[in-house]
């Protein structure tokens, strides 16, 4: 299962590839399903794993009381023991775009932590993703049923669950807090603002709630990556920049292309140079993501900080030598650290997946304008909303809105808004991780702060703690861990 | 238009009146349409009506564009000048169940208050009610089209709408605060908590969202009508309390009803007892509900202190008097003040309104057990959910969700839960009003307060000010308007 959560999560990037060399991607996704296929993580699950029926839609009351699905959760209450007499906490992860299991596994900090707050561990499954499918293999079909993807949706699910739950384990005492990665962490923060009754706090990590509208410039996001790489090495930075116009200088008769495949050691012969665009896209941007100071295998294996390891295959090269070799050989970091890849399924021709769900949200609710700037590695590019509503006409036949999530949710003024309303939300943010820049990165009031440092990445700190974790992401998880330990001793005080 | 107005508000009350005396009156309206057609007040509008363009269903995205309704509301900006320049605020009142225009009427408050902050002042009807009706007359025809009738669709409505109409009018830095009565504070409250980045600050009147599920005993309601007449009339109290059984004693043949009939000035014979008694019923809570000091005209043209003087015509009296005699000249106080009804409606076969929709509320969402104590006046009785929901099938074909509300409001432990969460919420009350005994009545921070007035009726605080206005009321709006300039203050001050 956990072989299509990679593909699923890489819309959240995809989806906003600005369409540049003047062959629109968007929507493109068979460059990368065959790496996923081969390259993602077991997962290491020690959770039970539940289903609750769920409405299918909560803010529309039908008449068929059958309008049910089964959401998948996963429980772990091996630390929680006589939990509800202690009113021990309860810690609720709120599943984002994939299977749950591959959160629950990439979420480690929730079992390292589990221990010291006796506390029970819940990993909710996001609606129409992993194996909770309101209409089980159709639920992406069409836009009749993917209508009811949407993250207000998907924050009631969680209310009802959790709320249920309490009610089935005598636990209502129990203070609940949620926590999540990207998405999730956006699921998270709202949670806490929509839903303080329910939950109270949350910890966000990585979570661009303010990736909406013009409220975060829309060159942020690339030039973040940009950075990253610049910060590593200038030639590094440069070559990967100059490399783009050699691409586009490819001839693109037969024997062009079949050269640039030679070059990339493509499995089969190449029918366009943006599939090759695409794939070196990818590889930066993801490695940027998960430029963690550990080995890790989030989104595939690589070694620690991977963009500085990138750089110097780079730089090791003779300042003379082809950039288009240089770039293939840093992006193979990227696809092969393990040597396994004998050759690149660079073109993947058909989708197995059909629709998906990431898609369609972005295709909806989660509109986040990107662009590249001159001063950035990546070609530059604009944002150009008629095209983007064009195409989601065209693939679902809905028009986006823009607008809703900011009016939903909020985010314009976000300081003024939050310094006198709502409390005991944590933003954890790594400014090597691009999507930062669309998060809270300033303390915004005593209980509403921002966790930052320098050299994380993408929801590093929701994950295991290892041997290896250097001094400041210690610091920043037993930070999050004081402020957690502080809202459940302030709700016990005031149990009444 | 306003004819239905109050026939709609109607099922505030209707739906939650228990079922005794072995004759189910729930979904019964037939009693209370004549009156309501012959004696409802004359809105005075100072207003400019438009209509906005709104989503049918906000959370969940359909490929059909089509899918809008024009929603309408009210506007004044008679005071507002140059608002936006001098981010002047706007006041919006959230429309509750019913046409909005009457809603403005007996909310003079709003344009009491408006020279004094140079306030744009606007009115949003809510969907489904009033010429708000998303499928036109055939709106309320069955679940299919009620289903998008509901608290949360109608609260984005208002963000929606709130949003465009200050970019429209170029009037983004202004603050908006949002004011409403009855269900209509319940929203204003709900929107403050669930939209604080739209409204600065929420003004609560009369605003049960306490009296969901157990948070408040379910006999609170009557027991607060019994002891308004218990305070003014102990002899008053028990004449009521004891004539439910001289009415059960009634002989039902033809005769009995006869004489009954002629007791009530029927206007046609009487079929049944229990419209007599629904007829008394709604009298003696209603004229508890809208115990104003002043004369007034909101549900029907009153005296001032109407329980009052409902009592003295009891109490005046000789002790033996038939009690049927003396309830019935009590009702006709509420009936007939203005003396131009020379025999009663009381029965009234068929409803002209179909299927409306606040029973659909009741039945789906705004599920508000209530129960009649041995303590009060009224029949004892209890609250029956099974026979609640059978009735609701049986109705639409919908099963009520009683635990929504609390779900996705909150409610219970809500002080524990507001006090360090949330800002700037007015809960106004006049302990008269038996709803107030469903509201938040004691302060829960510094700027989520409550506003209690012990001889203060519904919404009282929002109807316009009149010379005989006593000093509390005086002094109620006083404090009112201080907190409001307070929130705007503060908004201004945190303005960058």
């Amino acid at each position: 299962m956990a072989l299509s959560l990679i593909f699923l999560l890489f819309f959240i990037f995809t989806t906003t590839i600005p369409t540049t060399l003047s062959n629109p991607i968007f929507f493109t996704t068979k460059t990368y399903q065959s790496l996923i296929q081969t390259k993602s993580p077991t997962p290491k699950i020690t959770y039970k794993t539940q289903f609750f029926p769920q409405h299918l839609d909560h803010f529309t009351f039908q008449p068929k009381s059958s309008n049910i699905f089964y959401q998948k959760y996963l429980i772990n209450s091996q630390y929680w023991d006589e939990g509800p007499q202690h009113r021990a906490p309860i810690f609720v992860y709120t599943g984002n775009e994939g299977d749950i299991e591959w959160f629950a596994s990439n979420t480690g900090f929730m079992l390292d932590v589990a221990p010291k707050f006796q506390a029970l561990l819940v990993f909710i499954e996001h609606r129409f993703y992993g194996e909770s499918l309101p209409f089980g293999k159709d639920s992406s079909k069409s836009a009749e049923t993917l209508g009811y993807l949407n993250s207000q949706q998907a924050l009631a699910d969680f209310a009802v669950l959790i709320r249920s739950l309490k009610h089935n384990l005598s636990a209502e005492a129990s203070p609940v807090v949620v926590l999540g990665g990207s998405y999730g962490g956006m699921l998270a923060a709202w949670f806490r603002l929509k839903y303080p009754h329910i939950a109270v706090g949350a910890l966000a990590s990585s979570a661009p709630i303010l990736q909406f509208d013009d409220i975060t410039p829309w060159t942020s996001f690339y030039d973040a990556v940009s950075k990253d790489f610049k910060d590593a090495s200038l030639n590094c930075f440069n070559v990967i920049k100059g490399s783009w116009d050699e691409l586009q200088a490819v001839p693109t008769q037969k024997e062009g292309l079949l050269e640039l495949g030679r070059t990339f050691r493509a499995c089969k012969d190449l029918q366009s140079i943006y599939s090759v665009r695409d794939w070196l896209w990818s590889a930066f941007v993801y490695t940027a993501m998960v430029n963690y100071p550990t080995q890790a295998n989030f989104m595939m294996p690589l070694p620690a900080y991977p963009v500085e390891e990138m750089c110097k295959i780079i730089d090791g090269f003779p300042q003379e030598a082809n950039k288009l070799t240089k770039v293939f050989s840093a992006a193979s970091l990227y696809y092969n650290y393990s040597s396994t890849e004998k050759c690149f399924d660079i073109e993947n021709g058909t989708s197995a997946h059909g629709l998906n769900g990431w898609d369609w949200q972005a295709c909806t609710e989660m509109v986040m304008p990107m662009s590249c700037s001159n001063e950035g590695m990546f070609p530059p590019s604009t944002f150009n909303y008629k095209d983007f509503s064009d195409q989601c006409i065209k693939k679902y036949g809905v028009t986006p809105r823009p607008h809703w999530i900011t009016t939903e949710f909020g985010g314009d003024r976000i300081e003024q808004v939050l310094e006198r309303f709502g409390s005991n939300i944590i933003f954890s943010s790594g400014m090597k991780d691009p999507w930062s820049r669309g998060s809270v990165l300033k303390n915004i009031s005593a209980s509403v702060v921002a966790l930052v440092t320098q050299r994380g990445a993408h929801h590093l700190d929701l994950r295991f703690a290892t041997k290896e974790d250097p001094d400041w992401l210690i610091e920043q998880r037993r930070q999050e861990v004081e402020i957690i330990q502080r809202w459940i001793d302030e709700y016990h005080s005031g149990y009444k």
